[in-house]
């Protein structure tokens, strides 16, 4: 044992938890210690670490999240410009809170890449400047997680409503990424069929089993999920200013779309993550407990996907109160839900990320789950 | 006099400025220090913290403000997460420059409470994690601050103008609070009825009157007060995408209305802080005038509830500029103002806020008022 | 050599260095090193900074960014509050980047202005607390950098597409900024004619000659550029929800406009800055090349305004994705351009930004370039 190293990081540490517990004082404010408001009477200030929030709900009484999307992409959340030591710190974050999986959110949206796909450079698409896919899987297996390959979205369906172009594009990327990374990396663990559907979608059957089945077929039956939306309350456009609509969809009629939906697509999907953010928390329950009957019916894994960004505030979007993400994954453990992933770590629950918000969230989470 | 303990103080302190001033820096950046730009020649960054703002306006020239809501429920603000450990260092921030009060801005907001009500748990609010309310109170108490109530707004009027649920909910509300809490802290030192009214709500003086009263009655007549707004040109939705409009009202309008609602509340009502960042810059004397006036006229306290978030940004809401908080300040004092309050410190003007415009504009109200 | 000196920036350094690399980190999260995920399996967390990001671009393939707007105005951009020491770090971040020009964007707007004017005081304008012009140019003379002032923005132009109050104003303006600084500072190095013009602006020739003409003569010949949008697809309000639009100009008809507004301005406009955030980045060549071709026809100097803000966010504004910076900065490159500037370097490119984003922007940049 090497006393002097020990030594060396034990003053280190003391010098950051100093630096650390005042690292939110901008320079000038550190002079507050020794300010003087009335004549005469020095001021103090200091956090003091030893004080732990009283909690009044049992602890540890929800689900676990223990996946993330990667959101590399940044169609609608503003980019983090990480580098490869930000993300290999961020992996850590993850891990040191039960997270084993890492799911990219898509391949590709419109022309913007995560990797130099010979085919969508072919089609116009822009030369990315780092091979994301290649950082993560290689981050994934130094850390020991499985990563989930998310397929690519040429933004057709979001205009159009058709699905052709995904299928068409999907085609070449699924077999062009096996070959690359999948045969490579043994942390690729499973596909991610990112079209984003809900009740709406319904012609999605066919290019969802289309493309769940060449994912599987190409991979050796490497598991497949989907995360679609629920067509609730809160099911509003990022780029507009209203946070709910009236033409919710009902508990029922949500039950018998997607009964339709899982019965088309169950043999090539083997689990659904539907997000939690467009229904009001007094809803979970309902709405969870239909989710968990059809993926029993159908024998799939019922997943959620816990959006940890808030979707009642008019800034979209920034880290959710802790007290909403801890009801949702309460739900979620009452309602018998196999995982719990989160739409994502990165930006809204990271330590480093850009809001700080999110690094108070990591902290709280920590507490109620006694991490 | 315990030298080492000293030594040792003063030898983090030196350690944690380093870091501090470096501290904005991610730690590539460090590099910076020794990056070459130019072939063979070294550049080091260092933050001077000796330069100072050379103001050009006389300094301490406006109201100091000594009062903050805290705005724990998160109508339209963001959730900053924060534990007990952060609060309580917030305090200590508030109290550094001068601030004696702190107002929980509601109680609740429609299915989202601030303690384990038992009325309000009854009638289907969700039970929070922290008794935010006890902790507040004590708080309040270990850094000699009092505590002002802010009453419970069911979201009910926003969505219809009636106020009927507000005042009958509210009943509860004040008997429990008043039980359980008010009894107990003796930091609890007033209401503040929290429905926000203008001109256009007039049907509210029967609300406001008798909440006001109940208040005073159950708490041995423990100050009351109010902040409305000004109907100006900013009036506008927080969720919209308008920073102003045409139909703002005139003073001379709003000397009339307001006229009439004192008349209805003064008995119960014991100072009103109107918000201050309805009207234009230009706009403020006129207003604030008019309020001392009635204030006066009924026997009211004139407080201002100066906005230390910025009503002219596309992004709703971040830190104001320190000169626009400045200016208000400057028209509090000239126009004979009690007191100033502001929404809110801990967003906005903290060292600790997720926003770091919030630290630079604590370093600047330090600077201007000489503290 | 002072070795004692040494020795403490070596030790500094290094606690500095440990901190920074757990800076990130909020105070209870640092407890993260010795936490328990599963029973008695202790994680620690280190920021591996000895891993840089594997490009698969060639790297310093762009034009560099040597200019940047100072937004101190505030149009719809929060403001930081900045005091002196925070603006002279910033300038020694600019200059360790190469940045050697900065450019204040106007020198007020409406009511809000930058420096005491005798002139737009007496128009009811508002006093600053800080003469920020006496302060940038003083700092840009301490960093051996040029200083470009931007004239005064009444706003009458923005609303009524009316041109005249803006060349009224800044007769007075630039008299009395020329005669006040200009002739103090060596670091008063040019005039930027801030008005914001596209192709529907075309009354605006004559004014921009007229303004353009005045500035010269008064300072000896000092260059002067403009700084219009391209009226593309990206061209929509900032207040507004949508982020494109349908009726974007075509590059022939870009031209056409174009080579009318340089005929009538060439000769007391001497660069050309277009902003280069309103087109797509697979549009980038067509209208650069165009740009270049109108500027050397005129013998006018072509930069590139690289906005450093992403356009393509619901947050209206965070730092733009580096990719896409990288992109703009490689056509310009292929195209000739004679200079890059940025809007702006202190809210999107500094590491000591509110927006953290804007610091890995600093060191993806830095990166990129070899810097």
């Amino acid at each position: 044992m090497n006393l002097q190293k020990n030594n060396r990081r034990d003053f280190l540490k003391k010098a950051a938890l100093a630096s650390a517990s005042m690292a939110a004082m901008p320079a000038i404010s550190m002079g507050a210690q020794n300010n003087t408001v009335q004549k005469g009477k020095s001021i103090y200030i200091e956090k003091d670490t030893s004080l732990h929030s009283k909690l009044i709900v049992p602890k540890n009484n929800g689900l676990r999240i223990t996946g993330t999307f990667l959101d590399e992409i940044s169609h609608d959340i503003p980019h983090q410009n990480w580098g490869e030591a930000e993300w290999d710190l961020d992996f850590q974050y993850m891990k040191a809170i039960g997270i084993d999986t890492v799911i990219m959110i898509r391949s590709g949206y419109k022309k913007f890449i995560t990797y130099p796909s010979q085919y969508l450079l072919g089609k116009g698409c822009f030369m990315p400047s780092v091979d994301l896919l290649d950082m993560y899987l290689r981050l994934a297996e130094k850390h020991g997680m499985k990563f989930y390959f998310g397929l690519y979205d040429s933004g057709h369906y979001w205009a159009t409503g058709d699905m052709t172009h995904e299928i068409e594009d999907n085609k070449y990327v699924i077999d062009e990424v096996w070959k690359n990374y999948g045969e490579k990396y043994k942390s690729f663990g499973g596909w991610y069929v990112s079209g984003e559907i809900s009740r709406a979608t319904k012609g999605a059957i066919g290019a969802f089993y289309a493309m769940g089945k060449q994912c599987k077929d190409v991979s050796g039956g490497l598991p497949t999920f989907i995360s679609p939306w629920i067509d609730g309350k809160k099911a509003v456009a990022a780029s507009g200013t209203t946070l709910s609509k009236e033409a919710a969809v009902s508990v029922q009629q949500h039950e018998k779309e997607w009964d339709e939906i899982f019965a088309g697509i169950h043999e090539v999907v083997d689990a659904v993550a539907f997000q939690d953010g467009h229904i009001d928390y007094d809803e979970l329950d309902a709405f969870f407990t239909v989710n968990k009957k059809l993926a029993d019916k159908y024998g799939m894994k019922c997943w959620t996907n816990a959006e940890s960004f808030d979707r009642d505030m008019p800034i979209k979007f920034l880290p959710i109160k802790f007290d909403k993400l801890r009801m949702k994954l309460e739900a979620a453990q009452r309602c018998g839900y196999d995982k719990a992933i989160t739409f994502e770590f990165s930006h809204f629950m990271s330590p480093q990320s850009a809001y700080a918000q999110a690094g108070n969230l990591y902290n709280r989470y920590k507490e109620y789950f006694n991490l």
